[in-house]
């Protein structure tokens, strides 16, 4: 098939591995294949590619090159980091604390929790997407033991004051362990582990450009954990399995990568989202933008709209035939005939929810995707809208 | 460092990416890097490459495509299969049988399912490594829900006789589920999941040419299996986390070529084997190798033996200096000072079990590799035999 010019709107989805992690990776897919855990000359390369690795993340990060288990995915990290430390603490009490608009690694994994005897307080959100720091003191009792909010909400881009939270919470109880799912803010924010004051802080690598199957969890030291896959000594026994090593050493690289550009990338998704929010209400009427309305709250490359009168799975399918990549909210629900936890938690009526569009944004977009996107969007929605019985301005009128 | 040309004899361990492998990872690295969940465009050839993938593997083992669970290596399937259909079948009973010679992967687990609650038998073996059929069936009984035993034993090569446990523990309750490490089998045996008549199979690609970071587990129609990675929908809903593609690609196309050449790997293997059971026993004396004395009963890519006399690190050090990597077993337990678990269950005294080594064999090796080892070790074991005090043979005589 004959593919033209396409425009990817959809980096919170995934990335495209950049070409020179690609580069740092193709040694580990050629000579230096050993297994890090033997003893001899194979091994060594393998094993200094991976300290390397670790090394060059808890730089980056602010933490110990021993804080860090590498995992296969922030879904596998976001796992270990509630079932780990919820058994690590069952002594102490029982009660998690998580918001409603998590992603569905955190949440699912809270739900089997409640299953297997824990407590879970699923705290609400605003109309924007926000936690209330007085709700989440008032959830935090001395049987708490973990405590899960999100750094940056995947869907609707919303930064959530995880340092204010962190302190709320340790204020409160000081054992409660205080984990962030940071995968959308590698790339865009300047993610340190003493400014938030977390204690477990997941990272998933092809979200910034790094390759998929690969991921990292910080875990503060001292901090109750209890393993989750189990087998050999690797990871301090932390987390059994021969490592990816390849997949770590892209990731760190990705990483550092991410680090360096953040202030350009920045830059760049910041114009680019300030058109967005600017012009396509103007482009498309009755949007609704969803997330924070101050662009000071949103991260950068997220960018959230519904759109009244439209599914948003027809939008994307008409974006898809204009040569646009975008999406309606998580990759990991496509298919889902549900409306959006998140939108639904944000207040947002359901027939608004069902037109839900999500365009994210990446260093290979510019100026001409976003005003290729204002050309074809409206053409996409009228076309769509036009097709609606429900549709006010429809010729021919409603029927009442 | 410039490294001289090297002989490995280690890829029970690990062996390196063929270069056919590395091909058809590569476009997965480059263009086809979407996420396989999306609906756009870009989704399609990473799609097109998980679902061929998962085809070409399921025809190799003699299932269907929906049979198999992508996970992120060999330890991950063993939690999900013991873990998995010992929390599924919890109501049914909570005795598990597995055997004392598993890999870590599978022993580590079934001791944390002993504190969960869960009762496991360890089924002894004997000198040789085999499990003894009638003690699994006096094992297995109305509340076993769990039966595991690895298909070849990684330390010392024994191929259990799997066929026939599996019929054996269905006769006595069918309902019981039956999981099989095949780890060390895809290579050198057919493996096909109905010939063995198992419900659960693991598999981890980087023991064939495959990349590390990857695994699957085979689970037969209808076999009840709790998750254990919980998120997103990917894996019909069995195990959450966007997909490692590349690697995943780079699995089903080592496992083609493992089971295209295995006719001809195994040749090669079985040559080089049998010389080292006639040669290297008369190289150094005191030695006595462990696993079958019959080589049909061997896998033909593992050969293992005890040198009396000497430390296997310390062997092993020696031959990583004159260019040869060997190990002693496991390498997920490397820097363990333990006797393997493994040579203890076989009744094979402390002090030999201390000088293990195992030399697994690879498409690589040839015989001048096997001239040039039966030139090494005996100087390498005679040097450390010299300076050991319990050496019979020593000048001057041991102290009584």
């Amino acid at each position: 098939m004959h593919m033209p010019e396409r425009i990817y709107f959809d980096h919170a989805a995934t990335t495209p591995l950049d070409p020179r992690v690609v580069e740092a990776m193709l040694p580990y897919l050629t000579e230096n294949w050993g297994n890090p855990s033997s003893i001899y000359a194979e091994a060594q390369e393998a094993r200094r590619g991976l300290d390397g690795a670790r090394k060059t993340m808890a730089d980056l990060l602010g933490c110990r090159p021993q804080d860090l288990i590498f995992t296969s995915c922030a879904t596998e990290s976001d796992n270990l980091a509630l079932r780990g430390a919820a058994y690590a603490n069952r002594k102490r009490g029982n009660h998690i604390v998580t918001t409603a608009i998590e992603h569905h690694a955190v949440l699912h994994t809270a739900e089997r929790l409640e299953q297997e005897g824990f407590r879970v307080t699923y705290l609400p959100v605003d109309s924007e997407g926000f936690i209330d720091i007085e709700e989440l003191e008032q959830a935090v009792t001395p049987e708490t033991t973990v405590v899960s909010i999100m750094h940056i909400n995947n869907e609707v881009g919303t930064i959530e004051p995880i340092a204010e939270a962190a302190r709320a919470v340790k204020a409160r109880n000081p054992h409660t362990v205080f984990h962030t799912d940071a995968v959308q803010a590698v790339g865009t924010l300047d993610v340190n582990v003493d400014a938030l004051g977390v204690d477990l802080l997941t990272i998933g690598a092809h979200k910034f450009y790094g390759p998929k199957g690969v991921g990292a969890l910080y875990v503060r030291p001292r901090t109750p954990l209890q393993p989750q896959q189990l087998g050999g000594s690797q990871e301090k026994e932390r987390r059994a399995g021969t490592e990816n090593v390849v997949g770590i050493v892209g990731m760190a690289t990705a990483m550092r990568l991410a680090y360096e550009e953040f202030d350009s990338r920045n830059r760049l998704y910041r114009h680019l989202h300030d058109r967005l929010i600017a012009e396509l209400p103007e482009a498309v009427p009755y949007t609704q933008i969803t997330g924070p309305r101050d662009p000071a709250k949103r991260v950068s490359h997220i960018y959230s709209c519904c759109l009244g009168y439209v599914e948003g799975e027809a939008v994307l399918l008409g974006l898809d035939l204009a040569g646009i990549a975008a999406s309606s909210g998580s990759a990991c629900t496509s298919g889902s005939l549900e409306p959006s936890h998140v939108l639904t938690a944000m207040g947002l009526p359901l027939e608004m929810a069902r037109g839900s569009l999500r365009l994210s944004l990446g260093w290979d977009n510019g100026e001409a995707d976003i005003d290729r996107l204002l050309e074809v969007l409206p053409q996409v929605v009228s076309r769509l809208r036009s097709l609606s019985p429900t549709w006010p301005e429809r010729s021919g009128a409603a029927s009442p």
